[in-house]
């Protein structure tokens, strides 16, 4: 597909991130470069962060009033963290133009789509997203306009979202060119819960054993393993709260495996130890497969 | 230091390289690069491989038998599996010429290194080595000369291991482009189960709990905690029935970590929960500091 065949099938005009951090930076950036949509807002609450962003040419205007923003878009993408999106969407919804659509980028989906299955104005829509890009790194200093590209984004619309806002929706991440995956909201938390959640709470419990005498040993495996550690703590703090009840059932879950390891090596028991690892190997060839969506 | 000043004062002539895959391999390159010594032998029990490794240039000479090796080489670099290093260095040792250096490349030290503490001809000398260096991939064919250059290589002398020993076995890791750290042999086996053994249990442990229709999600947080579950199931049953103790007691220390941020997340406790994680983040901080050795 050609890149002008791409923007005009884009349906959006004017596309207000809230939130310009690494997710709204990198949107914009991927936005600007594909020249989708006329203008790009940023909002935020830092005035002299935002006017930072439009003076590298991320967004075209900038609004520390939400409620201003929102008169002015045609989409609305929260890039807030995960426990400011509900607040923020309800406050910006009543000063939204009819056929709006409003979209976040968070890593939690079920208490924020259940949270806002109601009391939106008419016309206006909410349907939860999460784009599975990012970094440990923070900031729009780190914008990559390919952050998305070969990426999956879950799309989570309930049963009474519109059959145009999931077209619009899908339309928006394919554009900055992710593969759209839809699932329910409770779907998503269970499987992040798995393939996300429960290994940063791992790589921290790993990080913290840690002591300074084992700097010199800690090579790459400890470093890759570890590295997700590095990501700010109060977003963490905030996501993990959010879907505590499926982190809660994963932490179980791999607790139960490492126990059953424990035991087989505490008895010596060779076949034990190796069919832990062997199963564990078999299924991280899994992702082989599933590298690049299509 | 200019290369001729390198390969002057590189104190071996003949070196028997046992077992020729990954280590093997690597070792077999970086000493070809930097024209260190004048025969490497490559040793191993498949004559097929050992031939294909000379054809690529990897080695000069190769021997399946460990005999005729050993008393043709003025240094012997065990690169078998952790659980067979014991057995041909007892096998190889009457057969070295006096003044003969033994050493290995084995992720363990205590268990090799106590077992090998008597028992040689004297005039011949084993001091262990740990090239903190390697990849979940298998086989000379992914040698790369480079491979220890920037990594620490850890070597355990005993307190019987002669001076001489240790300023030779320093000088060869040094030459192909590691910085070695002393350390005891338990020593080094407490710090790896931290750095390195632990990790790969909480890796298999992770990639275990992944159901098929995760794939799509499972990003690359998830890909690079759980990278070096890809290992091999026999080299690491090897590795970790070798360092039970260790691995058990940071197995416990890691649950102990779980547990206390399972209670606060169950709780609520905001507070408690962001602390476990900026502990993690600012120990994982500490590797930046010390990300290249010296």
């Amino acid at each position: 597909m050609s890149q002008s065949t791409e923007a005009a099938a884009f349906p959006f005009e004017t596309i207000a991130l809230v939130g310009v951090g690494l997710i709204g930076g990198s949107l914009a950036a991927a936005l600007k470069r594909r020249g989708l949509g006329r203008t790009i807002i940023g909002v935020g609450r830092d005035a002299a962060r935002l006017a930072a962003a439009r003076a590298r040419g991320l967004v075209n205007e900038i609004e520390t009033s939400l409620a201003a923003a929102a008169a002015k878009a045609d989409l609305l993408v929260f890039c807030t963290p995960v426990d400011r999106i509900v607040a923020g969407v309800r406050e910006a919804a009543p000063h939204c133009r009819a056929g709006a659509l409003l979209t976040d980028a968070g890593s939690v989906k079920g208490p924020i789509c259940e949270a806002l299955t109601s009391g939106l104005p008419g016309g206006v829509e909410f349907v939860g997203s999460h784009p599975l890009a990012g970094s440990e790194k923070q900031g729009f200093e780190f914008a990559d306009p390919e952050l998305f590209v070969w990426k999956v984004c879950v799309v989570t619309p309930l049963s009474q979202s519109s059959p145009l806002a999931r077209r619009r929706l899908q339309a928006f991440w394919e554009a900055v060119g992710s593969t759209v995956v839809e699932m329910s909201p409770g779907d998503h938390d269970r499987v992040v819960a798995r393939t996300s959640h429960c290994p940063h709470v791992v790589a921290a419990a790993l990080a913290a054993t840690l002591e300074r005498a084992d700097v010199p040993l800690a090579a790459s495996g400890f470093r890759d393993t570890t590295r997700i550690a590095g990501g700010d703590p109060d977003l963490w703090t905030a996501i993990l709260l959010a879907n505590a009840d499926a982190v809660l059932a994963g932490c179980d879950a791999l607790g139960a495996s490492l126990a059953e390891f424990q035991a087989a090596l505490k008895t010596g028991d060779a076949a034990g130890v190796k069919k832990f690892l062997a199963t564990a190997k078999q299924k991280r060839e899994w992702l082989g497969e599933g590298a690049r969506p299509k």
